[in-house]
């Protein structure tokens, strides 16, 4: 799936979520905690305090405020004016969420309409104070602010979170119990692990390294949870230094025995709460290793005086990306049964359109069926995009009872959902033919496969980022004048965030986005795209997995091996268009593809498959 | 040609200039110098006031004292040793020069040989003084060996160049007479460049702008002269602030004529020597914009404390890089002059090679000869590379008496050339069949053939750098194992340097080299190759004109007009290699090629060319 904030997870899956509460009341009920500590504005962002991509339900106090369900958006409520940020996915939905509430709807990015700084700007007098929960946001989002604001002696108040007051029916923060992932599946113990980042806080000089990355948290101690939707990890916050190690947690989500595991690793648990203190306890002329892309500006905050902040990524971003041969091995199998779940059900929309209804949200259904078959299956990666015709050109589609649709023999459908098993997580993406196709779907469709083709068939040098290799994927359709406007591939977690970083293949030279090289070990999928507004939308994706291949003179070369086992529909393929090589390439993988998933099926279904990958000439 | 220093320039073009001196002699003389100013060691590099990429006569006191003639290498004398570090490209040539002189070679980067600042670690005592001529280094430079010598209180002396005191017949410092570049061929008056840069400095609230780079210099100007082998540039330095310009040339190099409209544009004239005043009157608070890449290490000292140094990159770089459309007409004329050479030199080889004698370094006449023809050739823009043989692996060749050989009627001749038209400036490498070619040479020839027609047809967004593109090249190589060990484009100037920046088409995200993205205007070369050692080596290389092509809902596309006009050489190309696209490439390249050039050539010429540009299929 598309590496941005990720689509709308209202767990229950429906626009305007019924309140007891008129939004009005709940707005005024805010300015009244508001006038109270004496702020002007008080700001309501849709973030965890671990700046997680998805979060839990406690956190979705803007969604509860508002009454807009959206996966982003920022809400400004200020005396006497409120005002909403979101982005050109939620334009449409905040339009109708937000019609009969006093909520200007602010589209960000489109001309003409200020950013919350810039409002901001505009609304607030000389000296007034504005609040936040300085767990919710970045530190670079309040310099944004300062940026803005600078004389206007504005000062912030960010210790307390205002929706807490408000919010009666509240959501308890989420406290499942934690799990226990296997060494036999993670490959290396906590300890070894342990180890790792402690020779790299060496080579840094640093005294403590503050890890708020949930994922980073769930790698280094081989424990999951289920604290965050689509992500199998659990809320804490660790502090680590040469001899000692914390971890924060809520109460009673660690068993004994793990809790004595983490003991004799040298691990001591403490409340989820007194992070803030242990940063506090620092000593001065001691330098703390602490993300500012990550770590929540209240924490920051808590950094003595004194105490230099080493700011730079995780060392364990770049550790966690690099699968180890055991997390290689799991994942293969992973893909394996999440290949048969997903041509089962390719086989089941292609087949039974005709005869039964089928709609994007029961074909959700019909797919998390198959993927539940599957043994260590635990959930979805992220929210299922099961897009039909239009829809498959709204990038970050998700189907609601409102825009549900039955699917139609004719037109394409668009697939991209994954899951999360015990031997790793998958992300899939394929365009599914229903029936009758134009020569315009046919083309594109093709010039989406060869790009996509092309960069799974890379040979490149060890050092290469996915920068330089971005370009095969687009070559044929920007010969065409054609482009999709996201990127062409993100990392992947094992059985963690199905995003993650350093590693991506995009173009743009953009200094928020690393240029990380493609290490042998590295998951990253190849998933370009085009999208034709009001008419359909077509994306193949496999995940790959970066591997070292031959060595000679002119250095290491590496290639990328498909992990996504699933057919491409050649019904949508028009020959004449792929070249000698591209059809090799096209038939070699379905060949690998019936033979990886024959001996899993039925006879019924391997003979549809035969079929589905047999020979293009 | 490469980008990377260039090969030897030595103009009498052999090894070994005759010296009446020995080299110990010149040593000891260097060594009285260095005691009595209590220097321990003393420092020569190879590199002008300018860091220009070559260097006249008068800056090669290294090669005077050691006797080594090749580009690049940097001399170290201590009390009881010298040592002398170079490159791959001239690690031959050295031992030879360098085998009866006490001097000990250095091959850079070779495993276990020490850099210089390590090599004078070892060697000083705490304390020393180290001496050197601060005009002929970099900061960088400078603080390289701080790193190093840190805990050994060395000191630095470098007011004085020591090699004039013990270089009796130095050439004087070039003083070439100064013209003046027409509008009509600059497409931008001085007045119109001046108002430019100001603003820029505006922007950047910069008070002053020191510029040194002699090409920046000669184009803000549109000015030329004659004081740098290979590049049409004068000795000059200029600062510049909002209300005053300043130039420092030496004495009686710019007419009359040209000081009054100089005048007139409010451009004052002073000695070359004034400059570091001029800097030193700096007043505190002042901003001054100073490249510290290419400022040398003793005008950033004369920078008075208490004025502020902005160090990035000049405004003009980028500027010069976008060549106006009235500098893109006359390239492509000069390319057809260039063009009409090229051709009559390729031809001239295969029809003659049988018939008579032509060695790498007569074959270099000829070429010339053929320039010199052409009206408004003012010289070569960088020396030829006429490689034949297995001296086409050696990237950098350039043939000397000792070198040069005899070219037969079978394998392939490298030639790389270039030159410098008031119409603009060219870069060329075709790889020409003398006659029987084995199996691998012709795969190998085709295989880059495939990279560079891929390259040259790229379709992309505006925004793309050299960095995304470069893999379209290389592909066809990393598919099959291969590689080569240098960049696939360096940017081309104006009757200026044939190597500048900001653009390039490299794969390696390196800090040194900035990723600019590729903008309507910019030239830039496409020039993938492969280098077989000991057997051959193959390079086709054309200047490329970056324009821009279709806009559409998708963005502003942009593509890469070809300039070279010279044909490739069908005898070697395998065509079951190519797919129907290359071959379309090259088939509608060589049509255009021979129209372009059919009218310049003779009734015979034309046949020829005919021949040597018909369809492949």
């Amino acid at each position: 799936m598309q590496l941005t904030k990720s689509q709308t997870d209202n767990s229950d899956g429906f626009y305007g979520r019924e309140n007891d509460m008129k939004v009005e009341d709940k707005l005024q009920m805010l300015r009244e905690q508001m006038r109270k500590r004496g702020l002007a504005a008080y700001i309501v962002p849709t973030e965890d305090f671990h700046n997680s991509e998805y979060v839990g339900d406690y956190f979705k106090a803007r969604e509860y405020l508002s009454g807009f369900t959206g996966s982003a958006g920022t809400l400004l409520v200020c005396r006497d004016s409120a005002a909403l940020w979101t982005d050109g996915r939620y334009f449409l939905q905040a339009d109708q969420q937000l019609s009969d509430v006093p909520i200007d709807l602010m589209k960000s990015g489109q001309l003409g309409v200020p950013t919350l700084a810039e409002y901001l700007e505009g609304h607030l007098k000389s000296g007034d104070k504005v609040g936040f929960d300085g767990r919710t946001v970045t530190r670079a989002f309040v310099e944004e602010l300062d940026k803005k604001l600078a004389d206007k002696q504005i000062t912030y108040y960010s210790e307390e979170d205002l929706a807490d007051l408000v919010w009666p029916d509240r959501p308890a923060l989420s406290a499942e119990p934690v799990w226990e992932l296997d060494v036999e599946y993670a490959g290396l113990s906590r300890e070894e692990k342990l180890r790792m980042v402690r020779s790299k806080m060496k080579e840094e000089k640093a005294d403590a390294l503050l890890v708020t990355a949930l994922d980073e948290i769930a790698w280094l101690l081989n424990l999951r949870g289920n604290d965050v939707c689509n992500t199998p990890v659990f809320l804490a916050y660790m502090l680590l230094a040469e001899d000692k190690a914390v971890l924060c947690v809520q109460a009673r989500i660690l068993s004994r025995e793990i809790e004595e595991k983490l003991k004799s690793a040298g691990v001591c648990v403490r409340p989820y709460d007194e992070i803030e203190e242990l940063v506090g306890r620092l000593q001065t002329g001691q330098r703390i290793w602490a993300d500012g892309r990550r770590v929540n500006y209240r924490l920051l905050q808590a950094i003595p005086e004194g105490v230099l902040q080493l700011d730079k990524p995780s060392p364990m971003e770049g550790m966690k990306a690099v699968k180890t041969p055991e997390e290689m091995a799991h994942l293969r199998s992973a893909h394996v049964k999440d290949g048969v779940a997903v041509t089962r059900f390719i086989r089941f929309l292609k087949t039974h359109v005709e005869k039964e209804k089928i709609t994007e949200m029961s074909a959700a259904g019909v797919l998390e069926g198959f993927r539940k078959e599957m043994e260590g299956y635990l959930g979805p990666s992220f929210d299922p995009i099961i897009a039909y015709g239009p829809h498959g050109a709204i990038v970050h589609y998700a189907a609601t009872p409102e825009t549900d649709v039955e699917m139609q023999p004719k037109s394409l459908c668009l697939a991209d959902t994954g899951g999360h098993y015990k031997e790793g997580t998958t992300d899939v993406t394929r365009t599914i033919v229903l029936g009758e196709l134009t020569e315009e779907e046919k083309r594109d469709y093709t010039l989406v496969l060869k790009g996509h083709l092309r960069l799974g068939a890379a040979r490149f040098l060890q050092g290469v980022c996915g920068q330089n290799l971005d370009c095969l994927a687009r070559e044929p359709l920007w010969e065409n004048g054609l482009d999709y406007n996201h990127g062409t591939g993100h990392g992947v977690g094992y059985l963690l965030s199905v995003h993650e970083g350093p590693q991506n293949i995009r173009w743009r030279m953009n200094k928020e986005i690393a240029c990380a090289p493609l290490e042998e070990g590295m998951v990253i999928s190849n998933e370009p795209g085009l999208y034709v507004t009001g008419r359909f939308g077509i994306r193949h994706e496999n995940l790959v997995l970066c591997r070292k291949g031959e060595e000679n003179e002119y250095g290491q070369f590496m290639y990328l091996e498909p992990l996504t086992m699933v057919p491409f529909d050649k019904d949508a393929i028009e020959v004449s268009l792929l070249n000698e090589q591209e059809l090799e390439w096209l038939n070699a993988y379905h060949r690998k593809v019936y033979k990886t998933l024959a001996p899993w099926l039925t006879q019924e279904e391997q003979d549809w498959l035969r079929e589905a990958t047999s020979v293009l000439k």
